[in-house]
């Protein structure tokens, strides 16, 4: 940490601010510039060190020097993790491709879905019980039943199921049916959820809330490594901009950064991170041709009938076109969409 | 509902639309403009109408035309809500303050600051005992302990206590404890947490998630009101954009748009709005000029010691002059931070 | 243009507002809801119309619903543009290729980086000679001195010269040297400077603004356009969020949505949209996969000496790595990056 | 300048970086801590130096410590400058109130906003003569003739001019008729357009970028200083973020940011900071009882046929109403809005 001095601090405050490094139980570093001075305070810090020191007399600002995150950090794990969960994996060579509709509407749907979406190429179902909708008076979900009837289109498709869960009081419930449990980007700072789902023998997809920083997403998914669950899958799914054009703004630079960062798989959500349909194969198309780990995609039989998202979700047809051509770019950057023996290779 | 269709929409798509609009039990009106036409869709809307009609052929775009939010609406109630908890009044020509440290951090931290904002004229205490941290390595509160010494603070100054529930598990105990229940801004969308606080007889400050639309802080607030729990106090503490030098960036408008659009009264938290102790009298002082129904400030006794948010943090002092400067703003716009005889009125 | 009209609006309101409507030379067609009445006024709106409406009493907004470019819009013509300029085509089957340093430093730093991105496929060079800096005390460029040595390295090379103009008095000796004048980020919306640029015979490259929505950009375009150069490429280059780990955010959705607007044709610019070179090639890929119709790149012999934007600049190695990874991608998505018989179709 | 090295840098990187410093001209001071090694830079940096450093093997990243502004900077000059211009004084304990229309659109237009806002209290006329438009078919302004009508205004009046500039060519014309130029947002970073209004003997009123930071603004500032005119107001008109209820988001913290930083006066524009007429007047008081030196208003005799931005316009009675209530918020933190003999105190 180092502490700015201002330009015109006097030595007297120089000398305070030495001495309260010291008080902290750091060792104080000062160096003299041109034209200011600065305190490097070295040691291990507890909370609140930085405000402390920013609020000291003849202080500029203090700089931070390391970041928080320390378990999904790759300077702690250099390796990628490769997550598994079913049919699904997401970290290897292959590219995982989870989909499926908004909500789990009615067993037909369900069903229809899971086996256009199969057939197309994707490895897990996606498909909402439990949602979390900005209006009380929305459609909520078809809760357990919905659950149950992923899980008959498992059975039937052999894919695995990848289902929001919204709640701590209903991980347990939820992890009885699916492989992977998704938090949405609305709770990903849902602490006790975050525990929660730490806490469980699931893979968890953790999304980017919408005003959060990617190095925020680090640390919510901290709180689900340090419960001891080491299968987090973390997901761009756009950020929240003053561009209206789109629903969300996607930032495919997430998927470099993170993996500059972290050795936890990336995924991107094209159809939240832009909002229209026409849109989701060129921004799923461009995230593997960034490096992207996985997919998750909605689709819909019949999206003008859907009832949320009809306006992100992707036809079966255009689903299966956008697998073409995902497939496609996927082999130019020596990655692959389909199993075969060298998949789980990093 | 406004159904655009595009300039080049055939004669089949418009017939096409129309039949659409006209299928989901909406009276269909269709306008021939000299560009391009529109279908009015009349009638009660169910979940997911404007998505389906969207992604129609020939559609340009869907308009919606009503507020979804309705029994937060001045449509509904024109009459302002006064809120009463304890000591605290929000919604009255009284101005209302609740101030006290982030975090409870120990009984002389707590007690002492009790009486420093009781005696500068706040009306309730703030304490933090369950604090969701962005890190998990940060401090996470002194939970039901920290709750009994908020409750001997009030005990002994009379000050009304104001808290944050972070989880339903969490709502019983501490409404045991707490005149006002704090949602804060990462659980605005907790949906659950919602619920669970609009079943208690507590007076609820939800406070602005950091990207959410002001239409989305009435949408949290109908979870509430749903409920039956119409003791909702709506609080602003900034949002997230691309300023780097406040912590959050505070917009001081919501508060016209709030008096524009809802009955409900409006505090404003000028603390986290800014993360810097020296522009806090600045944005309290001008949210009361703006016509906010109150304030929520963050004051320490020591904020170089505090565990979290020292750097936005009053000292006792400074809280008493900010007292001062916003006393006479107050009265400059004929209201008032004292208690009397007509402070109920509107 | 809808009026719609508050749910409590009386009848004498509506009227009102109908008459207003009818003054305005616009035909008005009153539809009544079930909750409240709307207005459509037809007909060719002067400047201000929306805004006069929607102050009127009764009255909660005004949409308009047609978009305000005109000459740039696919509606307006359907076929794609192709531009050329000198030895750069963008808006064909192949992708154009600008690379080159920030600014143009010296004679031998602009000749060896012209030929490096030339053997490695590029078909323009890009240096600026007058930099529009933030700070007065930066270096302000090398100006005709630096137009001179792009002349240099055209000649020595055969690429196309693609530099940036920031002001209007500056049109036409830039014009003199360069195949494309460069409207930059800052200069979006200086108009004059967009007439003066539309009135000479050369390309231009406008950069979207850092805050400009992309109809904003489309706008900007018509001021050019207007002026009778209809050879304009829109450019991409990252808009300003909250994000910090980025220079900038690079929202590649923009490709999808304005070849789905527009028939000018878009080129990103990953150097300034990353600001980070390791995020180039990732972000450079990303843009083809989605369809982008070039790449703008800052490529700097070497980048630790740069007296600009090195954090950004590729080595001509890692150029050359990333015009193989982009060519793969191309094929894949069939395009391609050299030159070929059928490289003019759309 | 401190060069932070990653946790897993060599010893071989950090000599070589230490090295690399000092071959930069600056001093080298090597600080080994707990976790990772920080070396500080000292000394006068040149330009790119910090990106040289950023890109070194090893390095995590490099930390500036000082502000690039310097004129500007209270550091510098610790007295607040007061800047008069006609009858218009900003930075003094009188309160500089400018109101006009946002276009001059005909004399009787002009003369009567002008004698209203006169006797509300204003001290100066705005009115653009030269609008920088978003699309090329709106209302461009009346020119030279737009300048004699403001120019006859200030004969009848004794008002203040101010108006906008939009291009270099036009500077000296402009500042033939006006006391104040303005630089509007969309030319924050027009530096030839700086340099101009630099060099001539009228006050300056430089408006924020709607996406610039504040240091952004402060450089611009320092383009103009440079130039050796020491008369800028700084101004303050909204940011854009993804809020949409107002036009832009008003960040009031600025006021007290700017006055932490620059003794230069700041003014806020609560027209442009909303969008909408009924936000203004809450903004107005907000703005002042935060510490704004000044206001710019836009006002028009009927606002429901201005040729632009009527929709945010106050008319007369509105803003007399408005100057009622910022008199009270003035007196209450003892300021005043009304000449007097002590009005040019600090």
């Amino acid at each position: 940490m180092i502490v700015v001095m201002k330009a015109d601090a006097s030595k007297d405050q120089i000398a305070h601010m030495t001495a309260q490094v010291e008080s902290l139980g750091l060792r104080a570093h000062v160096i003299v510039g041109t034209e200011r001075t600065v305190i490097a305070a070295i040691g291990v810090k507890r909370d609140g060190t930085k405000e402390s020191l920013a609020i000291g007399e003849g202080v500029a600002e203090v700089v931070p020097i390391s970041a928080p995150y320390k378990v999904a950090s790759l300077e702690v794990k250099s390796e990628k993790t490769l997550v598994q969960a079913g049919s699904l994996r997401v970290g290897g060579r292959q590219i995982g491709i989870i989909a499926g509709p908004c909500s789990v509407e009615s067993e037909s749907q369900i069903l229809e879905t899971a086996k256009a979406v199969k057939e197309a190429g994707a490895h897990a179902l996606r498909g909402g019980a439990f949602k979390p909708r900005t209006s009380p008076y929305s459609f909520q979900g078809m809760k357990e039943e919905g659950l149950k009837l992923l899980d008959a289109a498992r059975q039937m498709t052999g894919l695995a199921v990848a289902t929001e869960v919204v709640a701590t009081e209903d991980v347990e419930l939820v992890a009885r049916y699916a492989d992977v449990l998704q938090v949405g980007a609305r709770n990903m700072q849902n602490y006790r959820l975050l525990e929660a789902v730490g806490s469980v023998d699931r893979a968890v997809l953790l999304k980017r809330g919408p005003s959060a920083t990617v190095d925020e997403l680090l640390l919510a998914a901290e709180y689900i490594l340090d419960r001891g669950n080491g299968r987090v899958i973390l997901c761009e799914r756009g950020i929240r901009t003053y561009e209206s054009h789109t629903r969300f703004t996607l930032p495919l630079a997430t998927v470099s950064y993170l993996h500059h960062k972290t050795h936890l798989p990336v995924v991107v959500d094209p159809s939240h991170g832009t909002g229209h349909a026409y849109m989701v194969p060129d921004m799923a198309a461009a995230a593997i041709a960034a490096g992207a780990d996985g997919l998750i995609v909605e689709v819909h039989p019949t999206p003008e009938t859907a009832l949320s998202d009809g306006y992100q979700s992707l036809t079966p047809a255009a689903f299966a076109d956008m697998m073409d051509r995902c497939r496609k770019i996927a082999n130019a950057v020596d990655r692959c969409l389909e199993e075969s023996h060298n998949a789980t290779g990093g």
